[in-house]
């Protein structure tokens, strides 16, 4: 058998009674913060450029998350997609070095809606996509993630394919089909980070997931050792010698990757290399309070790796202002939390912060190797006025660990915030007991109607 | 300035008056070969089972090649794509390592139309796009070619997008931006070939040539060093030293590659690797005449890379005899000639076919170095009952060479009979002016509405 017929057996054989409860609890948490930053991210620019751009959002009966328009269903997985990952917001995955579900969800709830499935087989369906896209990681990453592809889109591509597929009840040949189709399908560069095209990829990737498996339900035919033929997935992607094809199927689902590593929640909207800091300044002002004004100097120390990302001790526009670990850290000595108004268009340019960020210095870390685990190592050291020192040393921010998730109540608080630019509180606080009742739920369309824009 | 911000001023900078009338010849000749093969290519499974694939064939007011639906501009770019590659008997390029038109034709047919755009902003368009495709391949091919990816369609897309920008009369900028979005959209590899997603491919390439045209007019934002960003096209497609960046500029349009190297056309509906032996066959039969009943023996030298395509001594399908050597030059001893008849369901079954096929000797030819010209060098002698031996040393088929160019009488015959799927023999000739006086044509919806199918 190759290895897209092996998946296939794989994605085909897994039962709904299979999946452990952590797995059913992490996927439900999964689409409830995908929901939040589609939902957050819906009315960006790049979406909205999309939506207006001829051909891209072609009419049609499905829903949209956080919008009011209907469109057709790879329309709607595509600005799903996009709209999912506007703010790069949603959820990671360690093994993935991307986002694992916004292609998921983006692509599976249209199609769900269309086919009015129920929530069981939605998160039956979410959970061997996910698998098959990690798995496909293993395989290949950490290799592909640097040479340079952007793995949410060249492997979420595959998750989705084979989320689609299992919703569609596909054979297993034509599973492997959609898989092959999708060898030919993957794209999207890192190059393109930092412009409208990084959310694009991964709205390219919903559309074309659902797309293959269509095809491949209609009969289309692709090569089904399309992974390791010579000039197949494995070699052309990612040259030879820099992939071990049998990590692909090692463990599959033993546990599952959506319970170990699990998902990472971000829990502040700016860059992912701030993060750790800005925990690093909370966890030291819930510990024992001080005054912001006794502050003298906060020394930071991260990998070189990151700091080169957040580096920014002047600021030029609001989005300087998320790249900045120097902001970010004056913001939260300031506030006590990092939000969405901590980026609004002026906020950057408050004198306060400005005068704290001038008090931050920036270290690389001298253990500068890179880590499979995303180089999070942070230290921070708050020097006080009266000489006195708070320190704290950070793996990684918080959520990102299945051993240290994220607190409940901060993911539902950032559901909150992210919901509240479309949905009244009581409709968000819904869309909110639906996710977590999505195993009860009789038809997906209940959910697709909650999620999209009253307007 | 960026690769793609250099490429796109020499795409906007380039006139109808710069153009010098090879050029124009040779691009109405590629898109007067290019339309024959779409119209024999429309009715092929592969198209069929897109057009039946939910959401691959939208609804609208562009025609199709060969086809009697109206589709949206993207599906049109799609559908028209898939039919003009379906065959595998559109016009290739040597630069390229690929079929240089069926994107571009594909994708500009249905905006040319939508825009209802001069005969002659099409041949410049069409023009423009193909230089930037087989510059791009300069700087790329053959590791490109030879690594697995689908030059028709990893190329043709940057093609596409160069060609729409140019018909859509885009500024600079958004032209650079159209590029740069392609980076993100290039896929297809040759572990596909020989299944539907092969002639896919080019639909795809062609779909995403023109969205990104419209993306890039609508506002969307891409990188402009999306070519040479450590993260962007050269690298993460060929890998570090495997290309040469500025070959893409070197030269250009000095001469115009559609003048030299040119366009090479197949005049056979079979595996481009027999062309070579049935050119031959036909030329020894035009020196002087033999009895096919003489022939005791014939044996084919051919390049090793070549020879493990096509070395069928026996045949079990139709598909087979197109990928054999000994039936197609069984065939021409024959029939004095290779056409679609020579491949119908049960041609191969032939006895005397049969017959002959046992006489022929297949040998590697004891060079075999790979040439960039492609491999073609074939050497053919026919061994008669007495005793006489005829000899003919091909470098190459007929067809392939701008000092070796297909007889034009060929042209038009392979043109008729491409046609004559869809057409009338009087609609196929009024197409065939059509195209020979495109730079007097006022509107190219004439062309399209010729183009489509009647019933």
């Amino acid at each position: 058998m190759t290895l897209s017929q092996q998946l296939a057996a794989r994605i085909v054989a897994l039962t709904y009674e299979d999946l452990p409860a952590t797995a059913i609890d992490n996927a439900k948490t999964a689409i409830l913060d995908t929901l939040g930053c589609a939902l957050a991210g819906a009315r960006e620019h790049a979406v909205d450029t999309l939506m207006a751009t001829p051909g891209m959002a072609t009419s049609g009966e499905c829903s949209l998350m956080g919008r009011s328009e209907r469109l057709d269903l790879l329309s709607a997985a595509l600005i799903n997609g996009c709209a999912a990952h506007a703010l790069d917001f949603d959820d990671v995955n360690t093994a993935m070095g991307g986002h694992p579900s916004a292609p998921l969800l983006a692509g599976l709830l249209p199609l769900a809606e269309e086919l009015d499935s129920s929530g069981r087989t939605l998160l039956l369906s979410f959970i061997a996509g996910f698998e098959t896209e990690t798995r496909l990681a293993r395989a290949v990453n950490f290799h592909h993630y640097d040479l340079g592809w952007h793995p949410t889109a060249t492997l979420g591509v595959f998750g989705t394919a084979a989320a689609c597929a299992k919703l569609l009840n596909l054979s297993a040949n034509r599973t492997a089909t959609a898989l092959s189709i999708c060898v030919s399908l993957a794209s999207g560069v890192k190059a393109n980070f930092g412009t409208m095209t990084k959310p694009f990829h991964v709205g390219h990737a919903a559309r074309h997931g659902v797309m293959a498996a269509l095809m491949a339900r209609q009969g289309f035919s692709a090569s089904l050792d399309a992974f390791e033929h010579r000039q197949g997935f494995f070699n052309v992607f990612n040259g030879e010698g820099n992939y071990h094809a049998d990590r692909a199927l090692e463990n599959w689902a033993a546990p599952l990757d959506i319970v170990t590593p699990g998902i990472g929640i971000k829990l502040y909207p700016c860059c992912d290399s701030t993060h750790a800091s800005i925990d690093a300044v909370r966890l030291l002002q819930g510990e024992q309070a001080f005054d912001v004004t006794d502050v003298e100097r906060v020394v930071v120390t991260i990998h070189p790796l990151r700091l080169t990302h957040v580096d920014r001790p002047v600021l030029r526009s609001a989005t300087d202002a998320r790249f900045s670990v120097q902001y970010c850290i004056a913001r939260t000595l300031l506030d006590g939390r990092i939000d969405f108004d901590s980026f609004t268009e002026h906020a950057y340019e408050n004198e306060a912060a400005k005068s704290l960020m001038a008090k931050v210095e920036t270290r690389p870390h001298a253990h500068s190797a890179p880590t499979p685990e995303g180089n999070y190592l942070t230290e921070l050291c708050i020097v006080l006025r009266d000489g006195s020192q708070r320190f704290k040393r950070l793996d990684r921010p918080l959520g990102r660990h299945a051993e240290e998730p994220a607190p409940p109540a901060m993911i539902r608080a950032k559901f909150d915030r992210c919901t509240a630019y479309v949905l009244s509180a009581e409709a968000g606080s819904r869309l909110h007991d639906t996710v977590m009742g999505l195993e009860t739920l009789t038809r997906v369309s209940e959910l697709t109607a909650q999620a999209r824009s009253p307007e």
